[in-house]
């Protein structure tokens, strides 16, 4: 029998015990696909605490989970810790300086930092894995990587975070408003007691920066990432979204445009009987267009320690028969840096929704701005009739520049006669 | 540069000339994916038409496809003739046992003949890699095999045939008959003009016994695979289940059950809200539930030139990576022999539909049949009254074990007031 893979795992929260868990009730299952066995041999977390000591009975521990780059027996380092910065990068970075593989669920660490970590991984022929950072089980990157290689990728668009899809679905269904949904959902675990990284679309847009590297074979740049959260969704719009046909997800979207990329994240209007409209709850799915493939759609759990340890495992199996892949798909130098699209330059049709003092000429002040700007409208809504009082109107657009619909509501916005700031959301047609 | 990886074709149908448009039109993807290019050197099919004459400029052509196994030149061999007899096993059986990696798209080969040659490749250190096989472009033996590898799978299911799945999907949107439907297929091209094998449910059944074996970790047996086609689904039972909240499909469903696997394709009735009743027209999905990740679905074209071509060039790519893959996910010492379940063991909901004489005391003795055999019901269902006539009688029966479903059907069918031999379709939950 060929020698286990020794297996260092830095961080012990859900993930790390999920990680141990899989590994010893499965170990049938993954020796069998590995090709031999896969163990964890050492552990290093914060606090060695009494009810750990049964599940780390045998294992090597380390306060310091730095020591485990350096440690000669261990051939592959588990970075669960998470967070781009301290000491999650400095491990990676410590194990790959050693010539480790590492294999990690840190989203924010290969979003932000993946280009120089790929670089090292690369210069020190040292595996950098990291399925598990999006998507949880859904085997999405290995798919985009592997699955689809032979495809050019004109659109990657996925749900992404299963606490924003969560509150969406609970306000759609319940006809609740977000922060009594956000207040629930904390309450029942689903969302952090500081939930701005999911509720502001930061940790989607790690994913899709993630994502888009891979479907386009570029390096990673999250800052080229336009990023709008969940929390000026309202009950409101989330009605009309129904009455339009439509339902409201936040959407991590990468598309070819323009000669460049485009990488948005942000709610977004999509068509009812669209494959993610469907995806209700905490569920994650990805949808990925290839020039031969066609339309792929995979789905299923996004988080939790169950899916984020299996593909955590799926990942050590690939390192325990030596199937290896460049961090991005392609060595650095058969990457191409495609320019990011800036979101001013977006094509796509808008759903507007005011609310103005229903009286006579407001609606022809409103329409002559966007005739001015250049902005033709496919449909208009207005409901409810109440003379002097303020009442919602509700446009929607044919294909527009963002920058002129920007320029549009600017304008809008300053009438006097419209009382709120005007809220707009993009339309996606899948 | 690295060496290319010369490529062998072998067939020039559909699927072969999609390998070759992908090859060409997209070289330089798939050259950063795989490292280094990937080009087709070599070409073997029937007749060398004069159409093909461009596209076949600076390949080298063989009348005898046999002649590319032995082929120095060659590194690995195509083979996207089909069927599992002939000369298309003869030709990977010789690739080979001359060491080398085959990758094929041939489910019925695989299905039929896959644990022999998976011994052949495994004595010969030779790739076999089949992921077109199943579900077109759809990365589902890469999803299973790797993506999924530290779960233990409980079932695999899926809309494996995409002419049924189109000629189910007719029925139910345009209230027509089967065979009305299928002779439009036939001539939209949807379906083959011998529909047989498709209709009848052999290649879906081709593509279970691949999956099964790939989630069970056990050798290929495409005989253990209960099969029942389309043919005898009517109209009158889409309207019922419609009615009752179901979508008819054809399914391919292996699962765990009494220590044993159970794989069968039949029609079933799946409740409107799963994942696999919307899926709807040739599109195929799998559904894998592991114990770790939970449910994941995959989703996509099963079939056609460009989706087939992607899934053959992701198994040239991880050829050219070196990237490899027991063929069926472990050593075939490590491959564990489940036992096959019978069909007659297998334990469900039954969706029951006779034609009966309205006349007093038929439902009487058809429900004392149920019950001397122990099959209770949740629901039935009468529609119309015509006093003496023929009318629909649907009954749901809560979990019976379906050699107790049978008996009671024979019975049934033997009363002097059942007019039509009666109609028994599985329900399935997801």
């Amino acid at each position: 029998m060929t020698r286990p893979l020794s297996v260092a795992l830095a961080g012990l929260g859900t993930v790390g015990s999920g990680v141990l868990s899989l590994l010893r009730d499965n170990a049938d299952v993954v020796r069998a696909r590995a090709g031999r066995p896969v163990v964890v041999t050492a552990v290093s977390a914060r606090t060695r605490t009494r009810e750990r000591s049964a599940a780390l009975a045998g294992l090597r521990w380390f306060d310091d989970p730095l020591a485990l780059a350096a440690d000669p027996a261990v051939d592959v380092v588990v970075e669960v810790i998470g967070g781009s910065e301290g000491i999650a990068r400095e491990l990676v970075e410590a194990a790959l300086g050693h010539g480790k593989p590492v294999v990690t669920a840190n989203k924010a660490l290969i979003a932000v930092h993946g280009a120089a970590l790929a670089a090292a991984a690369e210069r020190q022929h040292a595996q950098l894995a990291f399925e598990a950072a999006v998507a949880g089980g859904i085997p999405v990157i290995k798919a985009l990587r592997e699955g689809l290689a032979g495809n050019r990728i004109a659109r990657v668009a996925g749900i992404l975070n299963g606490t924003c899809n969560y509150i969406l679905t609970a306000m759609r269904e319940e006809r609740r408003e977000f922060a009594d949904v956000l207040a629930e959902a904390q309450r029942l675990g689903y969302a952090e007691a500081d939930p701005t990284v999911d509720i502001e679309g930061v940790d989607a847009a790690h994913k899709l920066a993630i994502l888009a590297a891979l479907a386009f074979g570029r390096p990673v740049a999250f800052s080229d990432v336009h990023i709008e959260g969940i929390r000026r969704v309202s009950q409101l719009d989330i009605a009309f979204a129904g009455e339009l046909g439509y339902r409201i997800k936040l959407l991590g979207i990468a598309e070819r445009a323009d000669g460049g990329i485009s990488a948005r994240v942000h709610p977004a209007m999509v068509p009812a009987a669209a494959p993610l409209a469907r995806v209700d709850g905490v569920t994650n799915a990805v949808v990925a267009e290839g020039d031969f493939v066609g339309r792929v759609v995979l789905e299923g759990a996004g988080a939790g320690a169950g899916p984020t340890a299996s593909a955590i495992v799926a990942d050590l199996i690939d390192l325990a028969r030596g199937r290896l892949t460049p961090v991005w798909g392609a060595a650095a130098d058969a990457l191409t840096p495609l320019p990011a699209v800036p979101i001013l330059a977006h094509d796509g049709c808008y759903y507007l929704r005011l609310m103005v003092v229903d009286r006579p000429g407001v609606i022809a002040d409103v329409t002559a701005v966007l005739r001015d700007l250049g902005v033709s409208l496919e449909s208009m809504l207005q409901r409810g009739r109440a003379p002097g009082e303020a009442v919602p109107v509700v446009m929607v657009t044919h294909e527009t520049r963002e920058e002129a619909m920007r320029a549009a509501l600017a304008r809008i916005a300053a009438l006097e006669a419209v009382l709120e700031e005007p809220v707009l959301i993009r339309i996606e047609l899948a």
